[in-house]
């Protein structure tokens, strides 16, 4: 009946079927499936699905399918769980399991070592192709992927990575040693997971070997788990980009002050920041009253220099992020930035020039009798201001690498505050050079 | 000696190897790999690269190499090539090559057709595992991956996706019809690229087949293209979200001009709409002579919106290209954007009103005698605009999407422009209700 029906869907379609139920449904159905196939569909439920199970289903239940899950979804499960909670799970696991699980929970977060998983397929150089398939008929069954083998000497040394394809394509007398190439790229497990990306998209890789220092083997990386890391390592960067935190979780199940935490810090830096425009209108504000027509174009002026900041900073951050970029590049940044932003700023500067010659026509009077000064003083500022917002936008992410911080913490909304401050004086110091003896 | 040495390399060694030599250099190096190697790192240089080589490479190399490269690579490179020029290069193709290269570039831009080749590897469901892997030995040269076998039935239709471990790991005796589960994934050639990546996102497999409308299959797309794919994606979306157009090419490499086309348009589409912020504060002109203190706050104000704006789009387009968030949902984002918005507008409101209240505590008279009233309009004014910009930014995207347009067009300077423009009248409205009858 429905128990066996369910067996008919695939552990993707599955997950879509119980993530639209209610709770109390979502348990029902989930524990007519078979083990293997809940283990499938646990891995892909959504946190807080996972979280509502484990805390509902019997301590049996919950032990076998830990059991059962391949240790790298594991570890990416139980680093999302409070640390009592992870103990409590942990003393379910069977004494191997166990073992694994803490060395990989032992490193660092976002570390390469947290993406391991330590169950692959290793194999010595003097055995024929056959014996290599009759070793994975029999212990090839824990193996997270079978699609790469690794060439190992006693003393667990990586000397080869083969792809499984090579074994299949080959004369089964032949000798491993006669397919080898002896050539293979590796991973660390201290290191960075942005750095596996990188190497993964450099090298067409169904997984990577994680080597120590000594060259041992004791690992691998496969490249499903590094299509979900880019995407939350890409997550991360677009919503610190808009100016908040990473939510670490998704849009809709957020809880609503968790969401309001993650965004009200940014925007109160902002707003503190921004307040220096007020401090630095004040300055001015002697001259707004002289001509109050010089205050119309504060927002146009001010927000044009944001927009060139945001532009640049994205496109650096980006370029960083896909490893286009280094920070020694900085000075071909620079050079280009300052190019662009001229050329940027001097079609705007036209534009608004434009702009209050042609008001100036059509509604004789809006701007005044000098309306030729205060159009040179508004495109003079754009030219000056996307110039400084292109400059700033794209130098603060080096800046921020550089520092040792994340690039992405230079936010479009962050760029923005800062042209805001000092595209104010731009603006008031090219009103004092036109405009000086006439309106000032 | 060199040509010896070359082979001791990965691909991707020999990419970067290349890469850092002068024009010259790398296509002595280049030259000297055997054809296989040559087409393998052929297919991870630069675009840039790339074009150079095929301009300056014999015909008969080039098209040596086109011939070698797997239909899906050619494709990916091929669509970034003038017209003329692919023509040309589809002549040197042998005669299935060519017909496959005619077939897949025939799929529209950004479908799943373009990132589809049809070297895979099908089987019947009668044969024993031992004649499937007979048959890998003879006929799966060719094969894009082996990870993942295809089961069709006499006319083609496919009935089955099994993993190549399953034969690896059964009995060679054993029938496919024994390890079948009659359960797959699949996609469609006319179906957007976005779509395949998120059928990978939920179904871990190295490989999916592509079907038509009667089921039959007729190509395989590869999880090593989705990477690719999924970061050409967001690299748009973030470069947009930034406020330019895509660059589609690395920051580096564009040519200056194409970057600042790539990024003047928006600009002066921003400008051009910034440029109702000087008609709106045309209206407001007299309020502002009268009470020059207002002007002060202008850019504080609105930057607030803007910022609150940039954040919500962001999570936003980020949400939905996710797969976390679908039309149908906008109802709950703007529940949840209201009570946030709010909830963000009150904290930012008091920390304005503070703010002002402290000034004319610290320097009387700054603000004149009603700077409570000021603190009032400047903490309201916070309150109403960052809640509207929380809704415009978290509205737009799906608007967009709604509309059929990309939700990424709603980028952090367009959402900041739209809230600025309004801001300005929420502010004087304010302004009007407060300070009307003391200092306006
Ligand atoms: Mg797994
Ligand atoms: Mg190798
Ligand atoms: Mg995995
Ligand atoms: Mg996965
Ligand atoms: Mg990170
Ligand atoms: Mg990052
Ligand atoms: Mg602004
Ligand atoms: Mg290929
Ligand atoms: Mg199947
Ligand atoms: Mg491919
Ligand atoms: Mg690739
Ligand atoms: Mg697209
Ligand atoms: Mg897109």
């Amino acid at each position: 009946k429905l128990k066996e029906m369910l067996k008919r869907f695939e552990p993707s379609e599955l997950v879509e079927l119980i993530e639209a139920e209610e709770e109390r449904e979502q348990l029902i159905i989930f524990r007519l499936l078979p083990l293997r196939l809940a283990t499938q569909v646990f891995e892909y439920l959504d946190l807080e699905v996972q979280k509502h199970f484990l805390a509902n289903l019997s301590q049996e239940k919950i032990s076998d399918i830990l059991n059962e899950m391949s240790p790298d979804d594991r570890t990416a499960l139980l680093e999302f769980l409070p640390d009592d909670f992870v103990k409590e799970l942990i003393q379910t696991l069977s004494e191997p399991e166990r073992k694994v699980t803490l060395e990989l929970l032992g490193y660092p977060e976002y570390s390469v070592g947290r993406l391991m998983t330590p169950d692959y397929i290793a194999i010595r150089e003097s055995w024929t192709v056959q014996q290599v398939l009759d070793y994975i008929r029999h212990h090839g069954g824990q193996s997270e992927t079978l699609s790469v083998l690794y060439v190992t000497d006693e003393r667990g040394v990586l000397i080869d990575d083969i792809r499984i394809r090579e074994f299949l394509l080959a004369d089964p007398s032949k000798r491993v040693s006669d397919i080898m190439d002896r050539r293979y790229v590796s991973l660390r497990a201290m290191q960075d997971q942005e750095t596996a990306i990188d190497v993964f998209r450099k090298n067409d890789r169904g997984a990577l070997p994680v080597v120590n220092d000594e060259g041992v083997l004791f690992g691998i990386v496969t490249i499903d788990d590094i299509l979900d890391i880019r995407e939350e390592e890409d997550t991360e960067d677009i919503q610190k980009l808009g100016g908040s935190e990473a939510l670490d979780e998704p849009y809709l199940s957020i809880p609503l002050l968790g969401m309001i935490r993650k965004r009200a810090g940014w925007l109160v830096i902002l707003l503190i920041g921004e307040m220096f425009t007020a401090t630095a209108m004040g300055f001015f504000e002697e001259e707004i009253s002289k001509a109050i027509v010089l205050a119309l174009f504060i927002p146009l002026i001010i927000s044009a220099g944001g927009n060139a900041g945001s532009q640049a900073t994205s496109l650096i951050i980006r370029a960083m992020s896909l490893g286009e970029l280094t920070l020694d590049e900085w000075w071909r940044v620079l050079r280009r930035e300052l190019a662009t932003g001229l050329m940027l700023g001097a079609i705007l500067g036209v534009v608004g020039l434009v702009r209050i010659l042609l008001w100036s026509r059509l509604y004789p009077g809006e701007y005044g009798e000098h309306y030729w000064l205060i159009g040179f003083t508004v495109g003079f500022s754009l030219v000056g201001i996307v110039l400084w917002g292109s400059l700033c936008g794209s130098m603060l992410p080096l800046l921020l690498k550089r520092l040792g911080a994340d690039p992405a913490t230079s936010s479009a909304p962050f760029v923005a505050t800062l042209v805001d401050v000092t595209g104010l004086v731009i603006y008031f110091s090219f009103a004092l050079l036109f405009l000086k003896g006439t309106l000032l």
